[in-house]
């Protein structure tokens, strides 16, 4: 079950003006399902996202890369679950253009004002024709308020919808931010197995756009792991439909663009850290944070090195304060000139490890305290340093196994 | 269970001339177990070894590294189970000394012509009263005929013990090696939760025995994963005792070298592949086989991400060719310049993927008949350069979760 995650609340999620929602059930995997989301912007609206690193990146996101480059003015992006529409070759290189124009057609826009994006199983050929029959009903159903639905419709082993709005004032205007999310396993950072769309209707310059996605990327998506395996679909997409009467912010260095990219991070770092909460399987969810490295790199490197150990993981699933297979994981992160004499390692507030052993103060009741929580922080301090990184990532269960095990029967 | 691995039969497992095994109860975890092993070498006999890049390495492998340096000739190597002396700082360097001038003591010789060996649990205190009081007991037992006893007295979580003996004629001579190894889990190169003891009554020489380790581990010990941790405790022991009538290898390039070479090579081989079998809680044994590549680190990197992918690993234990989790893990192995479309993945015979897709002559029913294998083979082509890469893993099962989260306990 998710760990400490609360559903989102209907009523809480704040339309943004120049931005609609449709959603259909296409069929796609299973019958009765809302597995097909249409997301329209307005006129001018302008987009800007980061896409997976993965070799063999799907269909959608070649094609949702070539639309964005092409410039013409995105005017709807399209999401379907049940098929990932990646390892499929030519022919979903054209199936992803195909639903691009069917939705064109209902538009009266141009393909390349479409962009694509799928999820679920990799290596199947996309039911396009369930998509394009499902599309028209997706397109009927357009509103400003369907944020709820559209949460549920793009989920697929999630057992919770992540979702959240926030407001902030820019410049004298109130402006609104809204985000929806899903992502549960095959998570891990460049991206996630992972979509995320964030929409505001503040106005913000295209360079401005793309510099706050990738930084809210950075402190989020990219911050959070489950299973280290990349998804070869991830997208994070950041909308503004600019119908707000916040002059447009145009430069990085302005207040306004720091307050539109702190509460888009902070929207972003909610949906990341929710998608860990729901990972699957999980029952524990586990902050790692480490400090005093050399640079940014080294502490995430360590980070994860801790946050990817199937070792480490089984331990906190277990509550037992197994603790020394956390300084092993720090041992093999790759630091060649790490001194393990002078870190220290803690456990929430409890001393665990320093002088490369435990710490004579360390009570094994104290560990096993902590361990038994479900949300849960280790803390490294390199003493080596002043650079800092903080990840997100969850324990390791039967269920993940199972969950795994069975996805696709 | 164990995969395809039969245990060893105690009249295979030949005795080295020059070289004596003891074992011991000494009660370090548990009682009435078999938990501490002492192998004398004659006078002459030459070692060397390869040991754990974890920069949290244990207290023995600090010791065991300086007594080598010293060069005084190793006399004995001792190993206990049940604890690990790792992650106990300056009393765990202690510990390790005290056990080896314990040993000298009984043997009469200086405690650093010893080398000691730990494996279990991390950060805790060696109990060093109870191996000192079970060395006389293992010594008292010294033969060379104990290699049965001596590979179950070295076991952790395995549930097989790992042993095999093999002879060849070196320069007409007949010559034996025998070695025994364990692991189970924590198991990852460089080198896994693996303690591995071969031993030949060949003469070597010092540059060539430590050539021959290297090389011997790098095409064994050093291409298995079982869950990507790198133990702080690992290491691989080669002993010549040159006792055998062969003259002294002192060429790598000698046909002697070569052919003691290939036999050391296939035992550790053997050693590793069972560490696999009996990984924990595996009921599939995988094997990586990536050619095609620019070189063998690359063929390496996308070996190790689809043989540590718990996507992957956990479609195996289901029976479930999911085989699009491969190819996102071929595709996040971090190779930037992969043409993806270049590639083909086989699963044994059967052609899965080509072309960045599933192949046309694909059929379900072909990789499910594979998938039902306990032995597999994963085959990816990269048609991009001549070199290659073969690695073993397991899959990923409950027993993995269920042993792992109550390994302490």
């Amino acid at each position: 079950m998710p760990v400490n995650l609360t559903p989102p609340v209907a009523a809480q999620l704040l339309p943004v003006a120049g931005f609609s929602l449709g959603i259909a059930e296409a069929n796609i995997k299973r019958e009765n399902r809302k597995d097909l989301l249409v997301m329209q912007l307005c006129e001018g609206a302008r987009v800007a996202g980061v896409f997976t690193r993965n070799r063999f990146c799907a269909a959608p996101v070649i094609v949702a890369r070539e639309h964005l480059a092409q410039n013409d003015g995105i005017r709807a992006l399209v999401v379907n679950t049940g098929n990932a529409n990646a390892g499929t070759g030519e022919q979903g290189l054209q199936d992803a253009r195909t639903t691009c124009a069917a939705l064109a057609g209902l538009l009266g826009c141009k393909a390349t004002q479409i962009l694509p994006y799928s999820t679920g199983v990799i290596m199947e050929i996309l039911p396009i024709a369930k998509i394009a029959a499902g599309l028209p009903a997706a397109v009927a159903n357009m509103r400003a308020d369907n944020w709820y639905d559209a949460a549920h419709a793009i989920m697929t082993t999630d057992i919770v919808a992540k979702a959240m709005s926030k407001q902030v004032m820019v410049d004298g205007v109130q402006v609104t931010i809204t985000g929806i999310a899903k992502g549960s396993g095959m998570i891990h950072p460049n991206m996630a197995t992972m979509l995320g769309y964030i929409a505001t209707d503040a106005a913000i310059a295209q360079p401005q756009l793309q510099a706050m996605v990738s930084e809210a990327a950075n402190r989020s998506f990219n911050c959070i792991t489950v299973d280290g395996d990349t998804s070869t679909n991830d997208a994070l997409m950041l909308i503004a439909t600019g119908k707000a009467a916040s002059p447009e912010v145009r430069a990085t260095a302005s207040s306004a663009y720091q307050t539109l990219q702190a509460a888009i991070s902070e929207v972003a770092t909610y949906l990341a850290q929710a998608i860990v909460r729901d990972g699957e399987g999980a029952t524990k969810f586990i902050t790692v944070h480490v400090e005093g490295g050399k640079d940014e790199a080294e502490c995430k490197q360590i980070g994860y090195s801790i946050a990817r150990s199937p070792l480490v993981k089984t331990a906190f699933f277990a509550s037992d304060p197994n603790l020394g297979r956390i300084l092993a994981a720090i041992g093999y992160a790759g630091i060649d000139d790490l001194d393990v004499a002078a870190l220290k390692l803690y456990l929430d507030e409890v001393l665990v490890a320093e002088h490369g052993g435990r710490a004579a103060s360390y009570r094994e009741e104290d560990g096993q305290r902590v361990m038994q929580q479900s949300d849960i922080t280790i803390r490294v301090v390199l003493n080596r340093g002043a650079a800092d990184a903080t990840l997100w990532t969850c324990d390791f269960s039967y269920d993940y196994v199972k969950i795994n095990a069975s996805y696709r029967s």
